[in-house]
This record gives structure tokens, sequence and C-alpha cells, in this order.
């Protein structure tokens, strides 16, 4: 089943757009994991097990594991088969070359590794990201808008009124077409963009960082899209809710609540 | 050392600007090797010490690698060790993303592998590069106007008659002012405006692929910049020289061929 129906399926029967960010970093695990051999995958685990219910995707931030090297890849690997099934996989790994290593990234992300879908960086343009839209049954979700401050460095760049991330969103659209397997990344932080963006990219599903920790609220980011076709996504605030042995059942706790926020946008 | 100095010793003394691409496809490998278990890793290492006389910098690039998941790392992790001394080493996967996950993606790179240099995607802006250039006596290459198609699709985007790769090589200039350790990727297949870039960005080193197998030649490149502040990247012509088993000598002598025509061009 396409991506795109599959995240249907789940936001309805869990009343979720839900995506949780694991981006575990060692020294700030609760000290009841940070010595084990293994922690890393076992704290992410343990976080998938019990906010799984409330959560439609887990996006899986590569920074945070390449850290590690090849090391760093093995729990990616295993990580992504802790995914339960009702749950969508994001390969959050802002690739982006040439044609033919695109190719090679595609399979890494969606053959090797087995994700969903992955993050893209548009910059190189079109050929540069064909080979992962071949993959018709996974998602591609690309830059548009980011929630950094230096997003307004390059993305703000304007040509006859219109800003790069605007374009930018105007061709993905326009790509969506052919497989109908297009996201587009906006940042929670930006709420008057996430509408002016809406209008212009009407079919992309949008995934949504900055939620949480960074500051963006679910309400006003799903007011300002005016659909529930997002993934809306929160990391620290959840994966760090608690510092101590309770930091599964304290994640599960904030995921439930930001589910509570979603569930009335969600028809 | 820092990176440019390093660079700056081992042209003089090599006479040699020649950065050779490991972009390793294990169905193009000679017959002779293909079969090994450790093919690719044996292939590149033969490639590496047929060609080292000839060649400035290897670039790795991480798309060939990953393909095949965390093994693909590991053979990076004994790659990158393989590179002698008076050769400098490119880390050629094009990250990007916010400031705390930049900072582990520069840890993996520089920290984790040690490798000297790495590409960068500057489309999420300053605070998402920042991470990178905090390590002083390593190199970023920052991607400008790409070899490929579709390097028009965005990099074209014009702002007050600037195009957005002349606002992002003007921007990393200004950056570079810090530390003095940035690079820029300009495709050899653009040489107007690889003379254009440099009037712009006159302090940069330039990272050049597109020579070879791409169309471009060293000739026309290195009289469009004006100067020999530029690794020339060569990667299928050299490393598929031969598909027989003299795939090594063959490599060497097109590595040869190449650094002859750099030589005139070296103070």
């Amino acid at each position: 089943m396409k991506f795109k129906e599959q995240f249907n399926t789940i936001k309805i029967k869990k009343k979720s757009m839900l995506c949780v960010g694991l981006d575990p970093e060692l020294e700030k695990l609760p000290g009841c994991v940070q010595s084990d051999g293994d922690a890393i995958f076992k704290f992410c685990r343990e976080i998938i097990q019990s906010t799984a219910q409330f959560t439609a995707a887990y996006k899986i931030n590569f920074a945070f594991f390449e850290r590690f090297g090849a090391k760093g890849w093995q729990i990616i690997e295993r990580l992504v088969e802790e995914i339960p099934q009702d749950c969508l996989s994001i390969a959050d790994a802002k690739r982006g070359d040439i044609g033919n290593s695109a190719r090679h990234y595609a399979h890494a992300i969606f053959g090797e590794l087995n994700f969903d879908s992955v993050t893209v960086n548009p910059y190189m343009g079109k050929d540069s990201t064909a080979p992962f839209l071949d993959w018709q049954e996974k998602a591609t979700f690309f830059l548009g808008l980011t929630s950094n401050p230096g997003a307004t460095d390059f993305q703000y760049f304007t040509q006859d009124d219109q800003p790069l991330y605007s374009f930018v969103a105007e061709n993905i659209e326009s790509w969506n077409k052919i497989n109908n397997n297009c996201g587009l990344v906006v940042g929670a932080t930006r709420p008057e963009q996430l509408r002016e963006i809406r209008k212009i990219a009407p079919k992309l599903t949008f995934l949504i960082p900055g939620v949480g920790a960074q500051g963006g609220s679910v309400e006003t980011v799903v007011q300002n899209i005016g659909d529930s076709n997002a993934l809306i996504s929160a990391s620290r605030s959840i994966i760090y809710a608690s510092p101590e042995n309770d930091f599964a059942d304290a994640a599960a706790l904030e995921a439930e609540k930001l589910q509570r926020q979603m569930a009335p946008f969600i028809e």
C-alpha cells in the first residue's frame, strides 16, 4: 500500500498525526539506561513500545546514530525493525546528490533499511530526487521551509516576489503528480507560512517539526494548514519527558497529550 | 595543520590538484575482484595505492557505500585509513541539518571517521553549517553550483539579477573569514560560471567534479578559475579506466594524464 494510504488508515484508527522524533543523545538518557552498552537502542525501543498507541510515525534522525559510525548504522538497522506495523517509519537523513548517487541513497534507505519514507534536500534539483520518487510505495519529504533560524539565509531568497521555499513547494507539488508520493518539511515555528504553503501545495503530506521543545503548538499548526494531511513531529519534549526510571511512562503521557490535541482535527 | 595549508603543500610537491572520486559499483568492478566478498574495499585500496603519487585528495562518495547499510560504513571506516598521509580525504556525504544534528554529523565525519573534509548542503543556512566550521583544521565544501542538469531547477533562482548559487558563494566567502576553512563545490560542466563564482569567492578552495566522464576539461576549468586553489575531481574515468586485471595500472595512467594537464598551472 502507498505511504499516503497507510498514513490515512493509521491516522483515522489512532486519531493521531503524531510523529515521534528519535534523536537520542547518550548524555541526556536517564541514568538507569545510560551505562548499558546498548543504551541508545534499548532507550529508543522502550520509547517506541510505550508511545506506539498514540503515534502515527517514528522519525529516526540519522545524525544521532552516525555519530557512532558503523555501530550507529547497526542500531538504525535494528531499530527500524522495532517500529510496529501500525506505525510508519521516516528516515530523517536529509540526503541529496546527483542521479547516480541518489539512486544508491534511495536503495540504502528504502531497500537496505526498509524505511517507509525519507527526508531529502531539494537544492540539487529534480534529477537528484527522481530516484527516490521511483520507489512508488515509499514517500519522500523534501525540505521546504525549515524550523531553524538559518532558514531565512537562503529559503527566503526571492524571485519576482516569490521566496525560494514557496518555489520549491510549487515544484514538489508538480513532481508529486507522477506517483503521489511526495511530502514537504515545513517548520511548526512558522505558522503563517504553513497557511501560505498549503495553498501552493494542496496535495503534499507535510512533515512538521518544531512542536514542543522548539515552541510550535499543535492547534496553531493544524488551524493554519486547514487539514490533517500532516505528520506533526515532536522529539525532545517526548523522549526526555522524564530523566528518571519512569522515562517511558512519561513519554507515553506526553505523546498522549499531543495526540489528544490532534484528535479533534481528524475527520 | 589546516586543510588549506596541507593542500597547498601537497599540490606543490606533487604538481597536482587531482581528486580521485571513489564511487565503486559492484557490477562495474573488473571480473577479477568482483566475486571477492570484500571486493569494494580491495578494489578501492588498489586504486588508492596505484594513483596516490598523482593525487592530492580522495573523495569517498557515501551513497555508494551506504547502499550496503552498516557494512558499507565499515568499509568507509577501513578505507579512510588506507589514504596515505600525503593525500587529503573528502567525505562526499552532502549532509545538512539543524544545529544540534549538524553537530553530530560533523562529529561522525571529522571525529569518528577522521576525514579531513566534508561536502555540505547549504539550504538550511548558517546555523546548520556552523558546527562543521568549528572544526578549524578540517575543511567544509558547500554545494554551490552543481554539475548535474537539475542544478538549474533551484540554483538559478534569481533575486535582483543574482542567481542563488552566486548568493550562496557570497555568503560562504563571508563565513570563511572566521576560520578560513570553507570550500565550494562548482561543477566543471559550467566553465563560465566558474569564472563568475571565483570573482565572488576569491578565497574559497573549489571542489570541481565533472571532469572526465561528465565532459569537463582540466584546461578549461583552470583557465576559467584563473588560479590553482581547487581540487579537480574525476571518478569513473579513472576507477573504470580498464575492466580487466590491469585496472589499477590503467587508473594510474589516467590519473597521471590528468595530473600532467594540471602541472603547468601550479606555481
